[in-house]
C-alpha cells in the first residue's frame, strides 16, 4: 500500500525569529510495505514535540549543532527530526509489531521510516493519554526533573524561581518544586498565564515580566528574602536581575535561552562580582544527558499525576501543517504548557 | 612600652580604579602592655597580603560586601583588616605567648591588636619563609588548589586555561594543573610575563593578552581540541572569548573579576546557548569556603615546593607605606605573582 506522506522542512536557514515564509509542506509517495530483508519499522506518527531549541538547528550556524546529538544541523529541503509517540504500520526489526505504539525521535511529517539504531521504544501508555508521552512524560518532564533534582539540589523551604513559567519545562519546574517543599515564584508573559500560575498550577506567586520595567527591583519585591534556585529559560536580562537577587550558594539552572535563539545580541551579562562573593552556579544542561533518570522521574511524575499533585499542561494543534505556526508562536510566548502537534489519530 | 602605630586607611570610599589620593598613612600610639585580666593579643604584623577583594570593600556599596565575612565594607578612616603573618608582642589569651608566629586576620599596619574571636593561629612555618605564610600556602595557595581541585575536577590530559596567569592565584593553578598532569596555556599582559610563564612555570604555552585583538581567535590558535577548564581571574571579554572555545562539560571557576573591580560596565556575556548545548559550569567559588581542605593542600604545596615542582612567585615591597602603591598596581597588573608587604623583620 502507498501512501501520500505530507512532512515539514525549512526552504533555507533561518538566522532570525521564525516566520511562515521560512517553511515548506512537502510530499512524498511513501509505501507501507517493506522489502523483504529490511530492518527498517515505519511509523505513523501521532503526536510529535514542538521545541524551541530546533530552531538552533535551522540556523546557517550554531555552536549548538556541534555539542548534541539531538541538535545536529537541520538541512533545507530535508525531513526534520523530532521526538514524538506513533504506532508501528510496517515492522522489519523483529522488536517491533505492527500496531505497537512506540515513541522516540520521529519526523516532523505523518510518516517516519527509522532505520536500524534509530531512537525507538515500545511504549506503555500506562493508562495516560498518548500525548502526555511526548511531552510531560517524555524529555520536557526529564528536562525540568533533571534540571531541578540533579542540577539544583534544591532543600525544602528554599526560594526558586522560574522564568517562562508556563512554558513547557517551566511549568514542571515550577510543580515539582511545589510539591517537594519550595516556595516557588514564576513568571510569564500575560496576565492570564499569571492568573493560570497561581490559580491552577499553585505557584505560591507570579508575575507578568511585560509589566515590569526594572526586573531587579521587581524580583526584590517578590524574593525579600532573596532567590536560592533560578531555572533560567531565558538568558538575558532576566538572568542578570536573578543573579543580582541570588542567595549565597545560589544554583542557576540553565536548559534554553529564548533570548538568544532569535536575536544573538541580547546576551545576559550577569555580575560576575555576584557569581564570585555569593558562589553561585550557572550550569547548563541538556536532559538527554540524563537519561540514568529516566526511571525515577517517570514513576514520580505519574503518582503526581495520579494523585492530582501536578497538573499537566497541554497546547495541542491538529495536523501537520500546523507545525510551522506552532514554532513560530513558541518564540512570540503565545504557547501555554507543553505544545505538541496531534498528526493523526490513533 | 608604647609605640607609634603606623597604618593605612581609605579617605573616601573608593569606587574606580585606586588612587594614591585614595589612601592616607595615619599613625597613633599604641601601648604594647595589655592591661591586667584583657583577653587580647597584640601582633607585630610581619607581612601582609595585598588581595584585590579589597577594592570591593572599599566601594560605597558592592553585593560582595554582604556576602563573605572577610569581605565587609571598610569604613573610611579605620584600619584595614587584611591576611598577614606576624609575631606576638604581648598576649592576654593563653593560647598565645610573647614571641610566637603567627598568622591570621591582621591590619594594614606595622601592629594588630587582635580582640578575641578574631582569626588568628600559631604558625609553624616548616621551614619555609614567612611570606610563604602569607601568600602561597595560606588563601592564595587554598584558592588555587580548590578551584582547580574541587570546582573544576581536572582529568589528567585535560585542556586548562589560566587568565591572569602570573597573579597570585593563577600561577599556582597552572603550576598544579600542569603537575596533576594537565596541558595548561595561561595569558598574562606582557612578554616579560609570558617567557616567565614558559621559562620558570613550565606552562604548555602562554600569550601577550594585549597583543590580541580577537580573544576568540586568540584562544582557538592556543586550543585548536577546545578547553576544558578555565580557570577565571578576570571576567570581561576573556570569559566569552573562554566560553565560545570551551569543549563539552566544559567548568569555569571563577575568583576574580579584575576587569569588573574597577569597571561595573565591563562584563562577560558569554553565549548562553554554549552555556546550555556545551553543559558548561561556571562556578564561583571562595576559599574560605573550602578550609576543610586546608590540610591536604599544605602537605600537597609543600612536598612540591620541597621537590621544585612548584615554583614560588613573590613580589614582595618594603613598608607599611608602600600598601596603597601595591595595591594601586594590582590593577595596572604589574605585580608579578604573589603582592606582600614585608612591614618588618622579625
Amino acid at each position: 500500500m502507498e501512501v501520500i506522506n505530507r512532512y515539514i522542512t525549512i526552504k533555507h536557514h533561518v538566522d532570525g525569529a521564525p516566520q511562515d515564509s521560512d517553511f515548506e509542506l512537502k510530499s512524498s509517495p511513501l509505501s507501507l510495505s517493506l522489502e523483504p530483508g529490511s530492518d527498517e519499522v515505519i511509523v505513523k506518527n501521532l503526536y510529535v514535540s514542538i521545541d524551541p531549541y530546533q530552531l538552533n538547528r535551522m540556523k546557517s550556524y550554531s555552536s549548538s549543532q556541534e555539542s548534541s546529538a539531538y541538535a545536529v544541523a537541520i538541512t533545507p529541503g530535508e525531513d526534520i527530526d523530532a521526538y514524538g509517540v506513533g504506532k508501528v504500520v510496517a515492522s522489519g526489526n523483529p522488536k517491533f509489531d505492527k500496531g505497537d505504539i512506540v515513541s522516540g525521535l520521529l519526523k516532523w511529517g505523518e510518516f517516519t521510516v527509522v532505520k536500524p539504531g534509530g531512537m525507538l521504544n515500545k511504549l506503555d501508555p500506562m493508562g495516560f493519554p498518548l500525548s502526555y508521552h511526548a511531552g510531560i512524560l517524555a524529555f520536557s518532564g526529564l528536562t525540568a526533573y533533571a534540571g531541578l533534582f540533579e542540577i539544583c539540589k534544591p532543600k525544602k523551604g528554599e526560594k526558586v524561581f522560574v522564568s517562562a513559567a508556563l512554558g513547557s519545562v517551566g511549568n514542571l519546574v515550577g510543580q515539582f518544586a511545589k510539591v517537594f517543599g519550595c516556595y516557588v515564584v514564576g513568571c510569564a508573559g500575560s496576565k492570564e498565564k499569571v492568573a493560570l500560575l497561581k490559580e491552577k498550577l499553585g505557584f505560591d506567586d507570579a508575575f507578568n515580566y511585560r509589566e515590569e520595567t526594572d526586573l531587579k527591583s521587581t524580583l526584590r519585591r517578590y524574593f525579600p528574602d532573596g532567590i536560592d534556585i533560578y531555572f533560567d529559560n531565558v538568558g538575558g536580562d532576566m538572568q542578570e536581575a536573578a543573579v543580582s537577587n541570588m542567595n549565597i550558594n545560589g544554583r542557576i539552572a540553565v536548559c534554553g535561552v529564548i533570548s538568544e535563539y532569535t536575536d544573538r545580541e541580547k546576551r545576559a551579562a550577569p555580575s560576575m562580582i555576584d557569581v564570585v562573593y555569593k558562589r553561585i552556579k550557572i550550569q547548563g544542561f541538556l536532559a538527554g544527558d540524563y537519561l540514568n533518570l529516566f526511571g525515577d522521574f517517570l514513576s514520580t511524575t505519574c503518582d503526581h499525576l495520579r494523585t492530582g499533585k501536578i497538573q499537566p499542561l497541554e497546547d495541542i494543534s491538529e495536523g501537520v501543517e500546523s507545525i510551522p505556526s506552532a514554532l513560530i508562536n513558541l518564540f512570540r510566548g503565545q504557547n501555554i504548557g507543553k505544545k505538541i502537534i496531534k498528526i493523526a489519530e490513533q
